[in-house]
This record gives C-alpha cells, structure tokens and sequence, in this order.
C-alpha cells in the first residue's frame, strides 16, 4: 500500500515527543495543569511569542479550544465575526452556536477575512436587535492552505484596535504557517497582533494537544474555571504540556512543521504544468483538480479526500505531514505524472 | 522525596500501555474513531461487558463523558438524578449545568443514591412547573471508594424500570470497583444494568482516555455530532481507543486496577487499629482521620490531599496506583506509625 | 402631528378586543393556560386551520415563540434552515444560536426560500463534523412584505416530506398574508402544510399575544415545560388567550388585517407612477425609495423607518395598522405628492 | 360559586389600571420601550425607591425576569445562591440551570436565606473544580409568605459587600411585602440593600408585567441586548411600563396590594383558634392545616390550593387578591368554622 496523503494526524506521534513521553512516563505530578511540565512549556511559548505578560493553557481539540475561549470572551448576546470557510462555521458541527453564540461570516478572500468586512458587520449593528460582533475569528494557516501576511495581521490588528475588537487566531495550521516558504510573519508578531491565538501539536507530530495563549493575563483570568465548565480539564495536564515542552525547548516544533511543507513544496514544484492547481496554497495542504475517474483513483491508492464535486472534475486534496518522506512524495508524483 | 500518595493520575502512562503506543507511532490512521484501533478496541469492550448490540465512543475528560453523554439525554427541561456527592455535583464546575440541565440531589448513603432517592425525586414533579427528572447518575466505584453490591445495582434497575428512568454509570473508577476485594458485581452484571456507564483508563494507567459504551446503539446514533457539537471529539480518536484495545485484549485493564487495591488493601491492613478509618472504602482510596499537626506532616511528605477540616483534626485522602509498590507502601505505614 | 406610519405595533389595542378585555376582568381563570378561555380559542383556532389533532399555545413575543419552538424541535446539534432575511437571522440578537443552534441561510428571493436552497443545505450534511439541518423556517408574510403562494407552500411540503424535515412558518404577520388581494392561500393550507406555525395579534389590533399550533399534539406533548424552561409560560394565560377567542369567534382577527391591507393598498395605488416602489409588497409594509432630503422629511413628518441608505438615495418603509384610516393615508399620499 | 382564593392571578386587571389602558387604547408609541410611558413609569419607580443612577426594565413573566437577569449576571462557571424553598429552584423548570448556571441551595429558615449560608457556600469555593457563587438570589415576600425584616436585609447586604456578591430579590410578591402589618423595610431600604429587584404587577391587579430595576445603570448597561437574546423584549412595550406608570403615580400599586393583606389579615384574625396555621405569613397567602376529608371540602368549594400532604393531614394554601372582598372572606371563614 502506499504512503496516505489524506491529512497531517494520520501518524500518532513524533519519535522525538515519544522518547520524551518514555522519560516522564513513571514521573509522579501534580494535576490539572499546575505541574512543572506546565510551568515550563508555559515559559518557553511566551518568550518564542514575545508574550511578557500572557498565559498559556493546554487543552485537547482544535473544536474545544474554539469554543471554549469564544464562549469565555462573549456575553450572550455578543457574537463572532469570521469568514464563510472558517473551521468554526461549516466544520465544527454548530459547536460555537451550541455555546451561545452567533457567528456573522463574510465571503472570504483566498480563505482570509478582510478589515472591510470587519467593518461591515460592526455597522450593521446599531441597536438591540442586532447580536453585538465583539470578536474576530482567523486562521493561520487558512482552512485553504493560504497564511496572512505581516501587512494583513497589520490591517487587522488595526481596524481591531479602531472598533474594539478581540482577535483570535486558530493556530491549528500555525507551525506549517510559520514555516513556509512565502511566510512573512515570526511568532513575536503574532504575539502582538493577537489577543489570543493557539498553537496545535495534533497536526504537527504531537499524540494530540493545542496550546492556547492569551496576550494578556488578566484577562484569562478565571479561564480555569471555563476550561473545567465546558468539560475541556485535562486531570493529566502534563500529558499535552510536556509535549509542548519539549517541542518548544529547542524548536523541534518548527522543524516537524518545515519537513511537511518542504515535502508539499516539493510535490508542488513537481508538478507544475502537469496538473491544475485550484489555489496557491503555500503550505501542505495541496488542491488539485482532476478528470473524475483520475481523481478517483489517486483517492483510491493515496487517500487524498475529495474537496470539491464539480460534475466531470473533481478538486482533491493532498496532505504532507512531519512524517511523509522524499520517496512517498516521489510515488504519488509518479502515479499522477502517469494517468 | 517519598512516593506521593495524592491520587491515581499522578503518573502519565504504564509501560506496557506505552508499549502498545510505540508500536504504532507511525502507523497511518484515518481520523475521527474510524480507524482499525476504535473499532477492535469497541467489539473487545462490547463482549467483556456482554453488549450484543451496544456501542462504544472514545473520548478524553470524565467532566466531558458525563457533560456530553447526560446533555444527549435529556431535553432542555429534563434533568438528572444523583446523590450529593456525585461528581457531577461538587466537582465539574456546573458542567451539567452549563450544558443547560438541573441536577436533583439527595442525601448520599455511603457514596450511593437509594431507590427511594430516586421514587422521591420522581414523585415531586406532577406537572410543567418542575423539571422532569429522567436519568439517573451513580458512580462505580463512588467518590467516597465505595462500591455498588449486585443487589443494590439490581434494585436501582428495577426502579429505573418501573419509572421509565435512564441509568448512567460514571466509571471514572470502574477499574478498581470492578477488582476490590469486597466486589460482587461482574463486567456482565454492569452491562445489563446501566443503559449507559463510561470506564475510564485516565485513573488506572492509561496516558488518559474514556469508553463511553450505551447497551442500545440505536439510542447512540446521533452521538457523534452530539461529540463533535460539545468539542469533545478527537481528531487521533485511535490515541485513546489504542490504548483500551491494549488495556481490555488480555486484561491488563483490570490487572493494573488490581494492583491499587492490592497496595491500598496492604495499607489498610497495616494501619487497622492504628489509626482512624472515617470510612470502609474498598477500593484505591483510603480515607484517614489524624490530628491536624500529624496530618500536615503526612501531607508533606507523601502528598495526601486534606479532604475534611474538622478543627482540631483533619481527615486526608491516601490514594494508590497502578504504578504504587509495596515498598512504597511500607514507608508510609512506617511514617504513620512513628507518628 | 399626523399619524404615523412607523408599524403596525404602534397601537396598543383594538376597540372590539378592549370590550372583551373588560367584560372579564374580574372573571376568576385558573393560571398558566388551563383555564376556558384558553381552551375555547384552541378549538376556534384549530376550527379555522382545519387542525384535527393539533395544538395550541398562548405566548407572548415572536422572537420567544420562534425560540422556544425551535429549541424544543431540535436537538444540540441540529440546526434551522432559513433564508437571509429571516427574522431569526437578522432581527432577534442571536436568540436562537443563543438556544444552542445553527441556523443556516441562503439568499431570499423576494424574502422567501426556494425548495433548491433548501436541498443545497442538506446535501452539504454527509458526516457529523457538519450540523444536521432538520428544520426549515419561513415567514408569511415575509420580512419583505411578500407572500407566499399556494404553489410555492405546495413545493415548499415537498421537499419537506422528500428530505423529512420540519416546517415552521412565522406568522408574525400572518394575518395580512392571509387578507392580501395577491394571495391565493387559505387558512386550511396553512394548517396541511406546516407542521408548526404561528400567528400573532401583537401586529393586528391586540395588546400583544402569539397563538402557536402544532398539526400533531403528539409532537407537543412536552411543549409546556418547554415555554416554562424558557421563561416565556404566563400566569395569567388567559390574558393572551382571550384576546385570540375573541378574534377568531367572529373572524375579526382578519377584519382588522384587511383594514391593515386596504390601507396600504390605497397608498399604492395612489402613488403608482408617482415614486418609486423598491419591491411588489402586496401586504401592509410598503417599502418606497427617495431623494434622501425627501426621505426625511417623509420619517420626520409620519414616522417612516429609514430601510436602506443608499447614499444620495434611501429605501424608507411604510406601515399601515388595524387601525390607520383613509384620511390618514390621504395626507401623506397628498404630502409625498408635493415633494 | 363561592369566591375563589387559588392565588392572586386569577382576575385579570383591576378596574383602575384597566381605565388606563382605555385612555391610551389608540395612542401611537413607539416600539420595544422606548415610548413615553416607559420613561415616566421609570421616572416613578426611581424616585420611589432612592435610585439616582438606576435603571428600571420592563419585562413579562417573573421565571422570565429571574433567568434574563441571572444569566446576564453571570459568566458560565458562575452561580447564584439560594434557599431550597426558592421559587427558581423549585418552580421554574430548570430555567436558570437552562441558561447555563447552577444553583447553590441551603435550607430556607422562614423561607429565608442567612447570612452564614451564605458564608458557607462561597468558603466550598477554592479552586477551578467548583462552580463560583457570585450571587445571591431572595424573594420578598417569601415563597412561604413571610418578609425579610430591614435587620436581615441589612445584614444580607453586609455579607454580600464583604464577599464581593451581588444581591438580587424576586418581587414576585413585592407589593404584598411591603404593605404587610408586620413590615419595617421602606422601598427606599430595597433600593438601598439591593442590586436588583423586580416588582411583580402580575399578582398584584396588572393584566400582567414586571419592572426590573438595577441600583446601578451602568452594570445594565446592554441588557435591552439580553432581553432580546433571551426573547422577552416586548414590540409593545408601554403594554407593561403604561400600567406600571398608572400604578405608581399616586401609590395604586400599594393600595392594591394593602388590600389583599387586608383581606389575609381579616381571615387570620377570624381563624385564630379555630384551625392550625404552619407558619405566621404575614401576607396575602395563608398556609392551615387540616384533616384531609376537610381540606377536600375547601379546596373543592375555595378552590384553595394542596401544599403538603401528610397523609391523614393535608396542608393547604388560601390567596387572597386586589380584588378579594369582606363578604367572600366571610363566606370562607364561616365555611371552615362550620366544618
């Protein structure tokens, strides 16, 4: 059978977070997160985001920490601004709603959210029949594969500033965001722009596990109690954090993330001219758009998903992860180049 | 330092769980509970527990289990009954609640609900100005180390019959209730009892996971989005059901469970006459009345948490593990005794 | 001042429901919508919808009913589809994500939803990452003042029954749906292809007041406790249901709509060639576009509600009531004339 | 028929409040409160009770007000603290735990709540495990009839300023309360003690309505969005705040309601010695004791309702209204004597 290309959490886990879960695995620690494990990964994310006075907590699930934190920023009456791919509107099963919440989306634009459409939906709210939009939803790498640039977190971060607005990143793309080759953007300013974002190891080589960050402490405050409320407290919190501890001690995280781009790089490069790219999606997700019974086949033999039925063609969708190799690459390219 | 005797999930993983997860590291999986590990895992717990057409969900958090299971139950004017120690209560930071259902309590008989809790409880609602109780939430073994006898499990079956209730066991320590020396109830017998109950690898040696496992599959149909919905559901379902395919094909399941109750079993012999047992806990937790100087130092050293400030003493939780050792044991016997 | 055309909720009450109002005010009524009132307007209301086993309940407030009623027909992760001007999307602050629920929207046509909006949304359900629409939401008339037609509602059951889904209908103004010279749809169709729907007399002459049926009491059997979960269950039901017994034990429920529509039909044949009408509104809201300086005289004089700024232009809306008169709608006809 | 005494929603409206609405029958007022009435009734009721920088919201239904009000308070880990005998715990449905929060209860005295339950409720709180109670919930008059007395609630207001607590009270009965011959407490003391309270015209001769009223303005500063979001945001407003302005601009509310003490009063009197009152209510309800055969009789004849059933014994409760006279008092107490 040959290497799957269906997603980036195929592969349960890094051999390299492995041997540090060996190490700990008889250790005794405290619970709930307030174990050394958790003080130092804690550590060690705030100074590679430049976060003087932030607070980091682990979690299990991209869906749980989007929820979770949303419900924990709004009012009942407040809602989420974000674009119509977002992962919270079409791929989280309501879970935002199902915490209260409305969620106003745009039309994105290459999977990105503009400050004109921020503004747009801060104006059509003037009086009480309308939810209160308080919050901006992104994310980064994109649900399309695409990442904001520097000048895009920018525009953001001001028209947040302008209207009073939190921004919140969801990260479970960051480190192949952070790691592609036409990223402008370092961990220090997604410190700044954000007010919260986090940072997932479920799709970078970790067992599982996200790491959300909050800007300012104050603010998550009582953010303990709100993991706890919605079910989201880990009893072994050293479970994720020590993960993140040693991913972070010596940017292992980065360099899991790197060999899946450089691997979807080098299938892209490829096959340029052989096949129709659907968008430019710099990092390790790959779109292509094939003959129905082609793309059916390459499913068949590499568990690519299907993205798009578009009658006669089909769009699919290849993933690259820390653990997919030069050959397997060469494979699927093989195959392609030869339908 | 000495062998901390603060609880059951001290220590992140035993080795041959970590085995089992070393083994297929790299391994490719499709995502979501599909994979190959979710579904052995499933048909070796559907068969220990003698569920011919049940099924089984695998998810992280015993919080979330109980939030996420009782919130698919129930309407939103429906709630649960329990006693007043149940978990659910005092310790899950009004999950329960916050997913929108009342909870009845009645006074706790050892750690456990009664039969006439449950008739009281039902009797008091007569029409639409009162929440219709419809479930009933007992754990096994309970928050005070108790267990369930099969005469009492009977009894409440037959008053959840009588009254068209639903009967939930939180199994968060069905391990050690399942192998106590004083238990008289079989994996079979917990099957046909309990419409639905969870056993948790979190407290007995897994790196952390529940099986949440409904005797009628058909009332589980919908339970996915309901998982999804709440953010409870695992991208790398296999991380958990990996572990209970390892933990239940030979048993090590309940051989992990056995050696807790063995070292507590050998504390508790050893301390009989020496000190004060507030209560007759057959399981893993043993439950210490000292003066307080004695207790402070007890908590010093071997990390046993204070579980009732009553003045002039101090009653303290002692808990042992999977991982605990009889030399371990030996030394806080010691210690107690020197006091 | 001249009369002002702002709503048709300007008014508190109707002469005719006032003289009712004051011939039981000191009548003693058992509580909570059991008392003969309440069961006298159920009969005449399910009479005149041809409803042989349904439902009626006494609410106040649409935006309540649309809540309640859709919070107790889904489940967590079930969702409500409707079309992007549907009140519950726009008008009511996030009442029904508040509840817990998604709502889904498609472009209107003219306010309304088409059968095809109504497959898209379902076919985009496959897996339970996506929330599973259940529910179709429409209003007649709608928020754009138009109706829906015989065929329309014919087409609208079908794919209902094809799909199995629900259909609620807002009839926040139901009764100028019913009393427009366009429609060709009666009270018994209302009645054969809803399974849910509502009729207010908040906007036709009553102190306030929603009438809610259900074709199949089946489905209601637990509706009390729902409206008392929610906080919208009245103890002096009696208040709401009487004003319905009187409106519908001599049809003045559409005396009073039709006064509404032959109002505004007088406007509009009036000012046919003289403005300009942004859509066909054959109901009581007449929807005209102006010179912005115009517009603002026209809100400043007779209360009109400004409905889109169209820079140098504006979109104002007209509302005429059970109780508007034709000398009323003389002067503003005269004023809009003279601009 | 006799004179019914089920409760004090039985008659609709009293004949003055009923004379205003007449008046303003066909006034046109503006929607969703911003009309005149709602000003002036807010004007009235500030002044009342001491509020300089208060607000005063005019809702429907007293479960309506108590669950808006709470969940606006509230973040989702947080609760509100309560006696056992109040009505949000026993007689809403699970409405607030429907909006998300837990309720503290500890054993009414009188039908009150003390300062030291209280203490002891928010001492269980320590860590992120439990939920936090930043709340206290009273009703005045009791569920029980009974009235706090200013030393109470001097001292509730102590220990909530101490711990950080808001303070809210449950008018259902407030006109009762505070008319009461045993009564010391000014509505200038309620403004005061409290941070919120509602007053109840609904049981006291409206056709129904609610005035919430917050101390401080600005902690209510987006609660037109919580009503809203919560669906009891009326389109006719002044239906309410036009009775309320009736009410208190030459003390109706108070004549009112002294007039169903009055009455309460004339049976007590006439009663003393001849049956078995359970507790001293001084207000309008009257709890006694009889044989069951006998306590049948009244309730089938007085339409008295069941309180408790002791077996040979059953409890009942007589209510009596605005409208209640001395020859139906007299029809009563003779009834009884006779019995």
């Amino acid at each position: 059978m040959y290497y799957q290309f269906r997603n980036d959490y195929s592969e349960l886990v890094s051999p390299e977070i492995l041997r540090f879960i060996e190490e700990i695995a008889l250790e005794q620690n405290v619970g709930y997160g307030l174990d050394k494990h958790s003080v130092e990964a804690e550590k060690l994310i705030l100074e590679k985001f430049g976060l003087d006075n932030g607070a980091v907590f682990f979690m299990l699930g991209g869906t749980q920490v989007n929820m979770v934190t949303l419900s924990y920023l709004l009012r009942p009456y407040e809602g989420v601004i974000a674009c119509d791919t977002a992962h919270i509107n079409g791929h989280e099963t309501g879970a935002v709603e199902g915490s209260g919440h409305k969620i106003y989306t745009s039309k994105n634009v290459d999977g990105k959210i503009t400050p004109e459409d921020i503004r747009r939906c801060v104006r059509l709210n003037h009086d009480c029949h309308t939810v209160k939009f308080t919050t901006v939803y992104i994310s980064n790498a994109t649900e399309s594969g695409t990442i904001y640039t520097k000048d895009e977190l920018l525009a953001l971060r001001k028209v947040c500033d302008e209207l009073g607005l939190f921004l919140f990143m969801d990260g479970a793309r960051m480190g192949v965001a952070l790691t592609s080759r036409k990223n402008d953007v370092d961990c220090k300013l997604i410190g700044e722009v954000c007010d919260a974002f986090y940072i997932s190891g479920t799709k970078n080589g970790m067992l599982s596990g996200e790491a959300l960050c909050f800007k300012n402490k104050k603010v998550a405050e009582d953010f303990r109690y709100q993991i706890k409320n919605k079910g989201g407290m880990l009893a072994k919190g050293f479970l994720v954090s020590s993960q993140f501890e040693c991913a972070f001690r010596d940017d292992l995280f980065f360099r899991l993330a790197k060999n899946s781009n450089d691997q979807a790089d080098y299938i892209k490069d490829s096959l340029k001219g052989v096949c129709e790219f659907t968008n430019e999606s710099p990092t390790n997700q790959i779109f292509l758009r094939f003959k129905k019974a082609d793309a059916e086949k390459i499913m068949e033999n590499f568990g690519a998903e299907p993205w798009e039925d578009q009658g006669e063609h089909m769009v699919i969708r290849l993933v690259t992860s820390f653990n997919t190799k030069k050959e397997d690459c060469d494979k699927i390219i093989e195959f392609i180049k030869g339908l």
